[in-house]
């Protein structure tokens, strides 16, 4: 809010029109669109906008701030309504009345409820009675109203969580007093009677009157809309969805139509394309004489509005032809006229805004007036098939084929989803963090080995952890998905599940794992170790019990979709795969490369731990060497089968990374079994493991201060590479190395790990008589190397980002310790969005910036790449493009993610 | 070495000098000022210099890049020697004899010793014979340089380390073979002998002859020199002392001269100022009829220089004025005219160069040569005199007065140092950080409840931890030292230690602290509880046993200095104090305000931890607000103590920095006593401390993190703040509260806090009817924050670098785990400073001066301080000067040093 603008309302209707569809920052998703159909030419009733700006002065100003300027404005914008409608606003005789509807930018559940029927009062309702002929209608609208109006706007609400609306209360005892089971039963006394009691209600709840003068009535909503924007779960919705607090609400204020006035009026939605699955089928459902509210009340069955669509319905639902040509025929069949003005509008609609909309639609004594029309929301396969589809009928062009479908959405055609019908019963007992999309049903089970065991016996099993550790590797692997009480979005949870393309719910603060006891807790409710329970790893929901999913399914549209990317995007995308296996999804995933390949992963298989402990324990170099000797055949296995798997693709290995605790068990038990394994006593393994203590490991001996301090893993782990390189090399495979040094912070630390590096190529291609032509680069992941990146370029052939580790270090945040206090930052709007799923552009991005222009003045061809968790988002993979890099790498089950991000970003310029 | 430079050797003598004192990068600091006596007209033996380029050629390039030019230009050189010495290099009828010495621009132990009488073969040393008439002479000559040689330069040295020098053995054993306790008392056959032994013996040992071309032994000793450049004793030697790898060494060649030639004859050292004390009197010591070593090896007495000097010795010494004449007379009465020209040259030397001179010569047969000339080495006490008599006598200006002290050196008046007598027989048993300056005796002690009993029964008590933790805190207070063996220089020991001016040693890795069974383990050796240690804190060592201290007095001197210094300076300096009693130290030392009060060091003394406690154990706001309305009063209390002792100076408070971990006890037995005290579960302790279990407590949850989760703290707080200022300022106390919010990494951080500390400001205010002027500024510690200080300055009064949390998140090096691998990076020349003492300019560095330059364009009279440890070290002072920063603050012992390293940097400008 820089400056006053110059109006606060923008009128709609037939004969005058303010507002477009470009307005929509202004006036809303809503309110732009309804002007933008009066432009169009289509029939809506009349009424105005009251704009965003008015909403965040009344947030930022408060209320008296914008009260007179737009109590002028409103009060012309009601005059121009009665003038469209030809109706006065409080003229009891023929009352106009309206409706009131909150309309933010995006569309946002948890705001305002539509207010209907505003303008009612005792002399109004007898009005409308009068002039509709229809007293029963005229109560009921006229019941309707306070009924809303006190709920929404009075904010007459239950006093607990035990008691039912109140409203509802006082109906259900009517009826049971006149001995009827439906509302529709009711007749207009019945109404009147209930419009009285409700009025009661308000004067001993609340102290007051409810408001007879419609303009008081009026302007009570607006500012309900207003105060809603503001409300808790509001607000708790723009934090989920990524919503700037600044936007806004406008307020759109139109007059009423009817379709419950009889048999020719009715009220429905329409879709002008299949959301679920896409296909370009106009279809909606309809109920005659009924209010909007009626369709989504689900007391009476709607009826389908074209045939195709009225015929599909009777066949799943098992009604014969006969039973719905009688009971529930077609708008098409029906209504002929209104429906093919329906199918024009559509028609109009879809061609207009170049996408499938979703309309509502009031039919008013035989009068089709539209009330809304916005972009539908479908199924990401449904996004996938409508943009192809309307790419293919020449309705959009390529760029915004691309644009239409949301990168994150193609996780649903990736992974399984639980089985809609099955969902919609289900309430979760727990919330964490969507971790690792897909969903997942399965057995809890508590250890890692269990989980194998229960997995070969063929069951489905679900791995409770308090956290887990690189040795749970294996059980992560057999399970169908895995639920942590602790740890964040990049805990190892997450990120190997990710890794797997398996689901994960991370950090669910509320379940509480007995390890001993075998049961987690929730609240009071105790789960054992076999009970069924059910994740999804897409919202981070947790269910009792045995949901069934339904796979994933890759379409003939998505192949098309992911080309049509490839040719537009500039960056490439590799993935992050520690595996042949993964490493094979990844490429049939698309990707170009593979950007990181975390040694460490392969540590842990089996007889290597024991090889890997054996080096930790040694007691000098000589020791130390003699545990890498036989550990160098088996990471060698590992690049070959990396190498093969890439053919002519690069494969970025980033040398050991975390401190050496990790490969060491922390209580007493497991240190045993080490002892006995090993042959030494416990007390050595104990001092060991006290000796290998750290205050705060992710700042500690990790990283390239391995190699440093022990140069001889790092000449085990490159030899391992370039023995495997020659050797597939030699099968004809084209072997890309690209060798990575992790944790530099000076260029003196990536000389010292260059030159063992160098050194140990030369050995080997000397020992062989060939070489392998490779690249020699370094991670950028602490703040200080961003600072010398310059000299840094000077080293290295190439950069890539650990957003990870920058963006903990930039903030100060630790990733698995921020769940204590994320929620309160996100609560106040401290952190917009989650900083290690989006990239912190102001504060990391900035980093990453300055590294690049300076790294690329040093060396202008320098190979740029983030291997981070942010380069599978697409905000962040659009910064990074804009940013200049060459590549992002992600997690192979993101791949699709980031082609289509780096072709949205690039299309967007 | 960019280019190659025009000449290596620089020659100096009585008709020709090449060098000049402000040649030292290129001469080294030997042989600058060697040619610089030649330009005063000092008798020096004519020689050249070989320049530190050479060495750096050598050491980058190899020998084969610098030797033929180097021959060239040597022969050169030793034809000038010849010609200014009027003898022949290699003549064996009269051989001249060189001198070969290494000079690197700082003084350097470690490097290679001299070679002596080089040039003699077995038919030189006839020659020499004849010429000086006295065979014995050119045997013993001959002797000492073949076993100087055959060690120095041929490397023989004993196999292991139980085997003695194996030249002393075979001079042990011709002793014993003739019946003879002295060396001296060997005669010419005898020294023969020895030659001839000595060579059968570096044959027997190397496999080679000892060389007989004495330009074969020239090349040898000079490789040699450049070679024990990179010797591993140099190395460690320079990174003790933070002297860059790439400077390398000069070698100097110079003609030989002899004070063994007999009763005319003499070698010594002068001191132009007595080094101890600084006192204005030229003294030193020589030994008639002596080679340079014989004065060092100390198997004879030397005598006194002066009269004055002779005389102080004889009353120390015991000795009568008698025997002092007739056995030690000193050189003013023994050699008149000789005492009289060195008197001429130590003046003119002092005078030309304006400082202390430590001085070298030789009387050869009655004639004075200088062989050597350097700033004399002093003590703390004696650098702070001399400066400021040199100011006095007009010697110096204000400036290079203020330049003579080395800041970090006034350690030495401030703190207890060990007597020096007693010290030299004490060999250290193990070595530490020197983590908190002074010297302290006492019996160990394991549990800080002990150090307190021990120190009421009047015991001075070493206290021993493995590490140290705020409930230590009173422990710590009552020892006399603190020892730890973890822990870097910023570690809870460290920290507190320095706040307290108490001795600490941190991070000994030798010592193994075992609490059960109360001994602490060095390498085999056990000591007990009770066993006296002693600790010296400003060098890290360690002593088993007592050794008696001498106390610290600030002398005259030292607050002109001080005087002198705050003239100068632009940079405030205030101090890190948490106490009353700190802040009076702060103030007594100088410190204009206090910089940083660690609110969190007041929450653990007797009840208030339990009220601490009992905050964090509560289930909601309400219990919080409980316990913190316990806490209120009693930091009030502290504030007003603060306030009131600071009168008119401003003090600085941070809001509670540290996680809610580090106020609750992690092993059971404290668990079971608080659950007793507090009457809760065991179990509840237990969940409690487990959910504030965090991975990277450095990160986590603390900071300002905790205010925005817990308003109600910062609200007690600042409360507490305000109450207490407006209490001490109607006692008419001038109050300046600071008040402080760490950790910020966003602008809504520092609002949201904001926010809360101006409604309780306004409450206070309101009702006291007063108010009180406060500024309201934010720490400057994440590397966040320093990119977006733009923003940030719009908002605080005022920006506090914390740059420990700053270079640890920037490096991405915990301080506290740092001591696992830094070690190695020293070692590896991959920081050539501790990044915690000393700031990294390039990178940490180049952050700070961004948010200055930011922080300052958008408030340009932002005020902006820096209170990490780096507050307190020189360079750092230097640095943050040059940044621009308002002040630094140190803990109080350091700001004098902080005050004079100020004055420096604004005199450097």
């Amino acid at each position: 809010m820089n400056s006053i603008p110059s109006k606060y309302v923008y009128v709609f209707g037939a004969s005058r029109t303010e507002g477009a569809a470009d307005m929509k920052n202004l006036l809303g998703g809503k309110g732009a669109n309804l002007a933008e159909m009066c432009r169009l030419g289509i029939t809506v009733p009349a009424g105005f906008t009251i704009s965003t700006e008015a909403c965040t002065a009344y947030t930022e100003l408060g209320r008296e701030a914008v009260q007179e300027r737009l109590q002028t404005e409103v009060r012309a914008g009601i005059a121009f309504i009665e003038q469209e409608m030809d109706k006065r606003f409080g003229d009891a005789a023929d009352p106009m009345l309206l409706s009131v509807r909150s309309g933010a930018r995006a569309s946002m559940p948890g705001m305002m409820d539509t207010i209907l029927n505003l303008g009612l009062n005792d002399e109004a309702v007898l009005g409308l009675a009068r002039q509709a002929n229809n007293e029963r209608f005229a109560w009921d609208s006229y019941r309707r109203f306070v009924q809303g109006y006190g709920d929404v706007v009075m904010g007459l609400k239950p006093v607990s969580k035990e008691e039912h609306d109140p409203f509802e209360v006082i109906i259900d005892v009517l009826k049971e007093q006149r001995g009827v089971q439906l509302d529709t039963e009711l007749d207009s006394d019945d109404l009147k009677e209930l419009v009285q009691r409700f009025k009661a209600l308000i004067r001993a709840r609340l102290g007051c009157d409810f408001p007879t003068d419609p303009w008081e009535q009026l302007w009570g909503a607006v500012w309900a809309v207003f105060d809603s924007w503001n409300g808790d779960r509001a607000r708790a919705y723009r934090e989920l969805n990524d919503i700037p607090q600044s936007w806004g609400t406008a307020v759109n204020v139109q007059a009423m139509v009817f379709g419950n006035l009889g048999e020719t009026s009715a009220t429905g939605v329409a879709f002008s394309r299949d959301a679920g699955t896409g296909e370009d089928l106009f279809n909606g459902e309809f109920l005659v004489n009924a209010q909007g509210e009626d369709v989504v009340a689900g007391i009476r069955t709607p009826q389908q509005i074209s045939l195709v669509g009225s015929r599909r319905w009777a066949e799943l639902a098992l009604v014969s032809e006969e039973e719905r040509l009688g009971k529930y025929p077609s708008l098409e069949e029906l209504m002929p006229e209104i429906y093919a003005q329906l199918l024009h509008a559509e028609t109009t609609l879809e061609k207009h805004f170049k996408d499938m909309q979703d309309i509502e639609f009031t039919i008013q004594a035989g009068k089709l007036w539209m009330l809304q029309t916005r972009t539908g929301k479908r199924t990401g396969a449904a996004m996938v098939r409508i943009a192809m589809e309307m790419l293919q009928q020449g309705m959009i062009d390529e760029k915004i084929a691309l644009l239409r479908v949301s990168p994150d959405r193609l996780n649903e055609l990736l992974h399984p989803v639980f089985d809609p019908k099955a969902l919609t019963a289900a309430e979760p007992i727990a919330r964490g963090l969507p971790a690792s999309p897909g969903a997942a049903t399965g057995q809890i089970v508590f250890f890692a080995d269990e989980a194998e065991a229960w997995s070969r016996q063929g069951k489905a099993v679900i791995l409770v952890r308090q956290e887990t550790s690189p040795e749970d590797l294996r059980g992560m692997s057999a399970a169908r998905g895995i639920l942590t009480a602790r740890g964040g979005m990049t805990s190892h949870a997450a990120v190997v599940a990710r890794g797997m393309g398996k689901c994960c719910v991370s950090g669910a603060g509320a379940v509480h794992v007995d390890l001993k006891a075998r049961t987690m807790t929730v609240m009071d409710a105790a789960y054992h170790e076999g009970d069924w329970i059910s994740l999804d790893g897409s919202t981070g929901e947790v269910f009792a019990g045995q949901i069934p999913t339904v796979d994933a399914q890759l379409s003939g549209d998505f192949g098309a979709l992911m080309a049509l990317a490839d040719r537009y995007k500039r960056l490439e995308v590799r993935a992050n795969a520690d595996t042949p296996q993964e490493a094979g999804i990844a490429r049939a995933l698309g990707a170009t490369g593979i950007g990181l390949c975390r040694t460490e992963h392969m540590f842990f298989e089996g007889e290597r731990i024991v090889a890997v402990r054996e080096m930790i324990l040694a007691d000098d170099e000589a020791g130390r060497r003699r545990a890498l000797a036989k550990l160098l055949p088996m990471q060698r296995g590992d690049f070959e089968g990396l190498f093969r798997e890439m053919d002519g693709l690069p494969v970025t290995i980033r040398l050991l990374d975390p401190p050496l605790h990790e490969f060491v068990p922390h209580d007493e038990a497991s240190q045993r079994v080490m002892a006995q394994d090993m042959r030494v006593p416990l007390s050595k393994i104990r001092m060991r493991v006290e000796e290998l203590h750290e205050f705060n490991p992710m700042m500690g001996h990790r990283g390239c201060r391995l190699g440093i301090s022990y140069p001889e893993i790092t000449e085990m782990q490159v030899r391992a590479v370039f023995e495997a390189g020659l050797n597939i090399q030699a099968q004809g495979v084209v072997v890309k190395a690209e060798i990575m040094v992790p944790l530099v912070g000076t260029v003196r630390e990536f000389d010292a790990q260059a030159e063992v590096i160098r050194r140990v190529a030369a050995m080997v291609f000397a020992e062989r008589g060939e070489t392998l032509p490779y690249l020699l680069g370094t991670m950028i992941e602490t703040p200080r190397a961003t600072l010398i990146a310059e000299h840094l370029a000077k080293q290295a052939d190439f950069f890539s980002f650990g957003t990870n580790d920058l963006t903990q270090m930039t903030l100060g945040f630790s990733r698995d310790d921020a769940g204590k206090f994320f929620p309160d930052y996100r609560k106040q709007g401290i952190y917009e969005r989650d900083p290690f799923r989006t990239i912190d552009q102001e504060g990391v991005g900035m980093l990453v910036q300055m590294a690049v222009e300076n790294g690329r003045a040093a060396r202008p061809d320098l190979e740029i790449g983030v291997c981070g968790e942010h380069g599978g988002d697409p905000v962040s993979v659009a910064f990074f493009h804009r940013a200049g890099l060459d590549y992002v790498s992600c997690s192979p089950y993101r791949v699709p993610i980031a082609r289509l991000a780096a072709a949205q970003a690039a299309v967007q310029g």
